[in-house]
């Protein structure tokens, strides 16, 4: 209530939309950060003609309904990004504004030149992401970026005076910006209107306008905390009409007069649609060439698997000396990026050992803004939003890099790329305590499983150059699923039977031998200590011994359960090998060879051999695990009848 | 090397410290937040007589020294927290600072009176959760906290130019801080050791120093980001000792004028700390009761189990009317506050949903120094970095709370509370997609596998009231183990065979039969669905059911195997029952009732059933999984040999 009259403005007078195709690419984007005011933005998308009806908004927060608690961009039309956690959405408003700004110097400021609109309250300014984030936008100038600021000064605790007494303005400046205050917006909106106006004309410098409101406004309650969460109840919903001169009788109500007004509204805006629509066709015929690359990057259209290992690099068994996984992975990056000019990207200043510098590109910087290679800075979580608001822009695939502890970091983020379905790529290097001397703090035990629990991702653990080729495909392939490389620091042999095609497939046999009396399960760079321990298994100890390498368990367990069990029928003795706990091993094996603490400070020779990691203590292991099952049954692990979970109808089943 | 003037100056004039005994309550508090820098640390603490040889820093990074890649508090006498991480050093400082504060007031500032100095670098002010601390240290005034930042204009990825040109010292000041620049510590420290005078006069503020220096200082390489992580190589070593006045020959060489000149200064430190342990004993003379209240909370005793749960509420089954888990733990959290002065924390601004306000006590504000609830603001990381640091000081044990789902936000910080082996307690409400209308972005799914994945961190999550008492317990009885309590905001059914000494267990049978054919699993707010379900399989069905309820994993799997076995054998049809991702739970369970997808924005009833838990479906797949299993044997999950990881030396095994 506190922020109608700025959402009255930006839809009334400011903001480019056309109700009739939300997906116009030259909208200006709008993201309420503070996604829990959604019931505002659901009315005002109502009035101007999206399709969400005067009977969604009746179904607030009710199942499967237009209208969830918080925004939600794959349930709403109109609606750019799932925001609600705080600091998200004026974090991937960054991220939409370097897109835009990108893409018309990429390719045309005829066809590219829209605003980033963002409300957002305390909260997502006392959340670091946002910091990360903002200082991040002011460094970069990105002059399209309006932020107003809903200065009520409550948060649900009670009066920011609580915990929040800095200075947010003179923040906003230290980090670059152009800051402005607004002091009232309940008896007029010319100061206001000249805010956004003085915003729009600065180019190089991001906006925070900081708008004095009153929340709950025209309540009982106005500017109390009560009205944050809790709604106001029946007297007091009388009260604020009776005030506001609306008929207190009435709800779900829109008084004709309202309606014209607003219908004349879209109508202009619809207009300008059209006008940009002629500008664009004009565009498309003296630029036919780039039309289409545009047009397929916002269809997602890309090379099929064949295609794309095809173009990717070739490692040869044998011929190429050892590499850190971590090294195909720049091979493959730099080879999609030629190819791909949606491949936009960097480092939270990791670079020289994520390994994620394009060849093909500069950096994209204040007055490079053409360049696809953003330099985050130590800023896990705001780039991992950043990522997701370019992509939330259309005719992205961007791409993030960290240690792989760090994702811990990013979490928040990586969650709302997987909820959101935006197809980002993390490329987590350092993945176990193969990273050596940088110790406990930096080695990751938990990261994969926490990861793995996360519905709607994809997490690739390549244990070569052919399942890193794998990995990217995949990647690249699954555009509403977000995609984790997880790259060893040091240096992997290549698997004989590696094969990027049957990497695709999530998991699969790198050595066999008939009627196997044992699978040695491993990810990453400890297949190859598999492979050794079974061959001396076959030869010294006279067993037969499978070998599997299961890159990706999301995808292998989207397989026809026909191929998961005859890679691992369930019933044949299976050690699991990985350096990360093994909660999820479970399901699979019978015993993990696997991380139960937390790793040490040493060389990774070292650390491999003190923790279990070695060819020897496979072979000791799978010794004692044949042992155990030699007098009783072995339990299968996979006879289980299918999860008893229902739900399964919003569209995304992993 | 271009912090070494800064280290020379806080260890030889400004700090107190006593090397004999690194635990002396009084000494301040040294944080070196660019731990990546810990060399000079180590150093330091050679010099000045902490038990760390010359040989322990010629170990540097080897396994199970000492001196490993990163600054470890349980490694290495003299260092108070785990740092590398970047930005949780100088949050943990915040804590720090903080528990001061508190205790100076609260006992004495006879007794505590001792400063916080942090030394960080530029990737510690990018990181946003240092955003987060030091806008809180602002707003709380800790005027003892001065950091001195480290301002040498090189990142890992080349100049802070690329990515960082905002204006620190400004943003700082808006934070509230006191902030001074030094242009010089080559030429003199005369400007240093005036500004470290003036931050340690100026009590209502906390200070930022901003340091220009040259990283690699005196080595070719000198201003490079070339000397950020590698080594400087021989030749460019030569070089500097040379340019030093060392002799180039010789390494790990300390001079006997500098062991005496640091003799000296030790000589001095510990007499300071002589003087302070006369005053503390004159002060136990005439505080005998406080004086022992002190040396109980530092020393971490506290009442066992049983004392424990005598003082907790008690709630009787079938009285009480049903309320939400976060109620009791409202109720629990109130009780031991009252008789635990060293309990202290607060909400991420969710006190309200949270429910975790101390009744006993107001707020710790800058004017309210002897209040132990913290307003922390929505800054969630910085919150658990905070906690680390109070824990940190010692004598206290921390609780701080969000939403489960927002766990994910402060991950880092979280991991670094089990890492450290800081008992920090996480009260993490609104735990599944019984939360409701807040939608999925809200609600957490993969975050209890998380969290359970993490070594050293025991995640409960209590049925009812008893189980609520168990959780506290346990949190409070283990020290060295954060325990993460998560609550349901939904109404529960008190269990009729709860019980708090069993819950301690970690798992226990709450309905039994004889020779039950089939157990059903679940914890907290689903648990009364299985007991439900039981009694209907019992009476309707003719079935020998049993129900186990499981607060905490981690803890049930420390029991005696023979313990585990009766609870759980592994060969009965197991079905487990949690609104969550079900990876771990493949190791106890046949089936799952679980999430495999993201939730959905509805009233909680609605989403319970649409998602599969209710009464009604637990029973359904029930007999599912009895009918899958009648023609075929049942895999016995438990009958598996023991993990076969080695590295179990570091002292925790869990």
């Amino acid at each position: 209530m506190g922020c109608a009259p700025l959402a009255y403005l930006l839809w009334s007078e400011i903001m480019n939309y056309a109700p009739s195709n939300p997906d116009w690419k030259n909208r200006d984007r709008f993201v309420l950060s503070n996604g829990h005011a959604c019931a505002l933005q659901y009315a005002m998308l109502h009035l101007v003609g999206y399709t969400v009806s005067l009977e969604d908004c009746m179904n607030f927060r009710q199942l499967k309904s237009k209208t969830p608690g918080h925004p939600e961009c794959f349930a709403t039309p109109g609606v750019e990004v799932c925001t609600g956690p705080l600091g998200q959405g004026i974090s991937n408003a960054v991220g939409l504004a370097i897109a835009e700004k990108h893409l018309s110097h990429h390719y045309s400021p005829q066809v590219f030149s829209n605003y980033t609109y963002v409300i957002c309250g305390d909260g997502c300014l006392q959340e670091g992401i946002s910091s990360e984030a903002s200082s991040l936008a002011g460094h970069l100038g990105l002059g399209k970026l309006i932020v107003l600021y809903d200065d009520n000064s409550i948060t649900i605790d009670g009066p920011t005076s609580l915990s929040f007494t800095e200075d947010v303005g003179k923040r906003y400046e230290a980090y670059g910006w152009h800051v402005v205050a607004v002091d009232d917006v309940v008896n007029g909106l010319d100061n206001l209107r000249a805010a956004i106006a003085e915003a729009q004309a600065i180019d190089d410098k991001p906006s925070l306008i900081k708008v004095k409101t009153i929340i709950g406004y025209g309540s009982q309650k106005q500017g109390s905390e009560k009205t944050h969460g809790a709604p106001l109840g029946s007297d007091d919903v009388s009260f604020v009409k009776n005030k506001l001169g609306l008929d207190p009788t009435q709800a779900f109500q829109v008084d004709d007069d309202v309606r014209a007004f607003w219908a004349d509204v879209t109508k202009a805006r619809e207009a300008r649609m059209k006008e940009w629509e002629r500008i664009y066709s004009q565009f498309a015929s003296s630029h036919p060439e780039v039309f289409k690359e545009i047009e397929r990057r916002f269809a997602g259209e890309c090379l099929n698997e064949e295609e794309l290992i095809a173009l990717l690099p070739k490692f040869e068994y044998g011929k190429d000396k050892d590499k850190a996984t971590r090294q195909f992975s720049e091979q493959c990056l730099n080879a999609l990026a030629v190819i791909l000019p949606e491949v936009i990207g960097g480092s939270a200043d990791l670079t020289p050992s994520n390994l994620t510098a394009l060849k093909c590109s500069g950096d994209f910087q204040k007055n490079s803004p053409s360049g696809r290679y953003l330099r985050f800075g130590v800023r896990e979580h705001g780039m991992a939003a950043i990522c997701n608001g370019l992509y939330a822009y259309g005719g992205f695939r961007p791409f993030c890099a960290t240690f792989l502890n760090f994702a811990g970091y990013a979490l928040g983020a990586i969650r709302l790329s997987a909820l959101s379905r935006f197809g980002v790529i993390y490329i987590m290097t350092h993945d176990s305590i193969g990273l050596g001397e940088d110790g406990p703090t930096h080695q990751p035990i938990e990261m994969l499983e926490s990861l793995r629990a996360m519905p709607n991702i994809n997490v690739f653990r390549p244990a070569d150059s052919n399942e890193v080729v794998a990995a990217y495909v995949s990647a690249i392939r699954n555009r509403i699923t977000p995609t984790v490389i997880c790259c060893s620091r040091m240096p992997v042999t290549s698997l004989q039977a590696s094969c990027a095609k049957k990497a695709c497939l999530g998991a699969y046999i790198v050595l066999d031998n008939v009627e196997p009396q044992l699978i040695l399960l491993g990810t990453g760079s400890e297949v190859n200590f598999c492979v050794q321990a079974a061959k001396v298994l076959v030869e010294q100890h006279g067993l037969s011994v499978r070998v599997v390498s299961m890159p990706c368990q999301e995808i292998f367990l989207q397989q026809p359960i026909e191929y998961q069990k005859d890679v691992l029928p369930g019933d044949i003795p299976t050690l699991s090998v990985e350096p990360s706990s093994n909660h999820g091993w479970h399901r699979f094996a019978h015993q993990s060879i696997c991380m139960t603490t937390y790793g040490l400070s040493a060389p990774y020779d070292a650390l491999l051999e003190h923790f279990g990691f070695s060819t020897a203590n496979v072979i000791d292991v799978a010794l004692l695990l044949l042992h155990f099952y030699k007098n009783r049954p072995v339990p299968n692990l996979r006879d289980r009848p299918d999860s008893g979970s229902k739900g399964f109808d919003n569209g995304l089943h992993h």
